[in-house]
């Protein structure tokens, strides 16, 4: 496709959607000199045009029905930015009927229903883009496929939302607790009046599966992956975080593991070292171990309608320049050969942080250090905080962090420990994800 | 370009001619399934094939004459890494004329001689492709023309050159002095037996004139580059630098200045706050500011012969795709209209460090603040380290941190201060980057 311009048509305008018709608007003549590429925003479909109004976009591109819109034949790519389920998915269907390219920022869709969206897609002729769907302004979409073409990837972590990393970031750097950081992230327009997608992972789980089709070729539904939300923090843990050397991440990890691909999302502890340890606020970033370049990092802002609008537009230039089939051909369909299995994260060996609540009677660090090394389970590092002089004496913290271990060797134990009386609080594990080896 | 099998000779087998066929000869498979391209490797010609025996690849691909292999119908892509300038020129002209596509790593070459030989290119309609020659294996070039396409690029800063940042690192993190730092890296491998270009900044310098020519459509010779390598700097400026929450990089930088773009390689201070700041060893990092994405960083290894072949690689993909020529076409040859012009450096307004020798006797610091004020420079801090009860005194470190002033304006009260009967040693001014305005 290369025509000498390219028609776009704009579906939803809330936050992204009015970010990339703000920008297709003030970016045309700047993206044609750069990439030879004449775009041309053909019409904006929306409910109300409540927020095309606000920003003062021209009325004689209001267009309230999309099959009439679909129709015109100087439309060649449409953006679906209405978000969520059926009617998004609706929508693309319908472009797709009509013969449209189609680019996203919808992950629960790509990530739920993309395999569908895609065989539809390839019947059709035309492509799904989705850079936006993953990290907002961050081009990780295109450098996993493109940049990173030479690479078997072995492992991708990232922070890949926004909200639970600004809380993080606050938590960890004023040592606010986690209500009144997401009271103040609410404050800052860095999560909605309802976080619950954002903190609880699930927001997350989407974007892994995303990428992780992207660099293993493997489909896997969000449902199926382990995910567990900073909801579940403490804020003692961050404390003992920083005392050790880590700093705490919502961390979505995909990494390879025998003949498969185990995934999962949770809060873990990475060292300072690393340099996801560094991303702060609602800033995201993604780190990829290739087999040949090592460690690349992709860091950028995860959110906001301008860097995800800024997205929706890289890909519309690919499109235009006939570049984007072979993703949609070749790297979100692999060869079923070379496609790897999903393996449960359970099987993954990681090193463990464990923090429990104790009496502080005689003999109890002794039970506790029994049990995980009568099931082979070697501990790094123990600390017990100095009892006070009360009475009764109060429950003190133990914090033990094991060396690398399988997690489903850990259940039993983990159920042992929690079971012996003086043991007040049962054991947390929380992963330690070391650097990836190159 | 959308053959079946895409056959590509590589010329030179030194560390990234080596590393580069070693991906080729492991990889093909993986790519054919990721990428949908079929690559065969058709020849490897070096002068000795010392290096290409030692790594044991097939002894039939080796030919020692260029324009008999360049005669081979079943090569498309010729990649350049003899590296070094007359001979690296020759070679890729003699691709061009072949009509082959031409990949090269080689920096000093695109940066010095790129505009001739992309003329070259166009007319024989065939493609330079360089993502290897600025960052190793981090995918900054096509980020910048592909994935940032939608942005007006305001601002770019990066660590590019691996050598000085492991030194530096060492210094930082070791306390390590210059020439220790140095014997450390050339005995890691970090550093070469003449290390010179890397730590005098001229390599820094080619990466930043290619980076600029993406970014903002700009061609500058790099002599045309103020530049100070890290060989200048002293190991008290990287203590006081800790000691004010900076760390010292050596950067390359681009800005927007007015109509035009300014251009320095020199060591700065950045804030620990800058995710520049923890890039350690021997990694590089670019961060790119688009006024749509915002702040965007892409952080990966900065050398070396795997992380460059894959980059190298990953050219070789995007030609075989038929997606590479927009970008020499455009993001390379920018309407002139649009290019913008190479204004000097000093014309930019940075935030300064100034460090001195002074003898401490009365009033000395009070005739520098003086000069200081009279051109109308504002002070932010200052620090003189209390001296000790020797008699004679020995001369003391004073310390001058500087609110943002024009570089240039600097120079007559530096001067001036540097006359004073009481200074031992003339200020040395630090370029102090802050993080750029989103």
């Amino acid at each position: 496709m290369k025509n000498p311009e390219i028609g776009v048509l704009v579906v939803g305008c809330g936050t992204v959607g009015s970010g990339t018709v703000a920008a297709l608007l003030s970016q045309q003549e700047h993206i044609r000199s750069r990439s030879g590429v004449s775009l041309r925003l053909t019409g904006i479909v929306s409910r109300t045009f409540a927020t095309a109004r606000e920003h003062g976009f021209p009325e004689d591109l209001f267009r309230t029905d999309l099959s009439t819109a679909l129709q015109d034949e100087h439309t060649h790519i449409v953006v679906e930015t209405v978000g969520g389920m059926d009617t998004a998915e609706a929508i693309i269907r319908s472009a797709i009927a009509a013969g449209k390219h189609v680019v996203t920022a919808n992950k629960a869709l790509i990530a739920e229903r993309g395999s569908s969206l895609f065989t539809a897609a390839r019947d059709a002729g035309v492509t799904i883009a989705f850079e936006a769907s993953c990290a907002g302004g961050i081009p990780i979409v295109r450098s996993i496929y493109d940049g990173l073409a030479a690479n078997r990837i072995d492992a991708l972590f990232g922070i890949v939302n926004g909200t639970s990393n600004y809380i993080l970031s606050r938590m960890v750097q004023d040592g606010s607790s986690y209500e009144d950081a997401l009271a103040e992230a609410q404050r800052e327009g860095y999560a909605e009046a309802d976080p619950t997608l954002d903190v609880n992972g699930t927001d997350s789980t989407h974007k892994i599966a995303i990428l992780s089709r992207l660099a293993f070729g493997l489909a896997v539904h969000p449902d199926d992956i382990p995910t567990v939300g900073i909801d579940s923090l403490d804020s003692a843990d961050i404390a003992h975080a920083a005392r050790l050397g880590y700093v705490v991440k919502l961390l979505a990890v995909a990494m390879r593991h025998g003949t498969g691909v185990s995934l999962f999302v949770r809060p873990a502890f990475i060292s300072r070292e690393h340099p996801l340890a560094w991303v702060s606020g609602p800033f995201n970033a993604v780190s990829v171990y290739g087999n040949v370049s090592g460690h690349t990092m992709y860091y950028g802002r995860g959110a906001g309608g301008a860097p995800t609008g800024a997205s929706i537009i890289a890909d519309i230039v690919t499109i235009a320049r006939g570049c984007y089939a072979p993703v949609f051909e070749h790297s979100c369909a692999w060869d079923s050969s070379d496609a790897l299995q999903h393996v449960p994260a359970a099987g993954l060996e990681h090193r463990f942080y464990l923090r429990m609540l104790v009496d502080d009677t005689p003999g109890t660090l002794a039970r506790i250090t029994k049990i995980l090394s009568d099931h082979g389970i070697s501990i790094a590092s123990v600390m017990q905080a100095e009892s006070d002089e009360q009475q009764p004496p109060k429950p003190v913290q133990v914090v033990i962090t094991l060396h690398r271990t399988v997690e489903e060797t850990l259940s039993e134990p983990l159920a042992q420990i929690a079971a012996l009386e003086a043991v007040k609080q049962a054991p947390r594990p929380i992963t330690i994800i070391d650097e990836h080896p190159e």
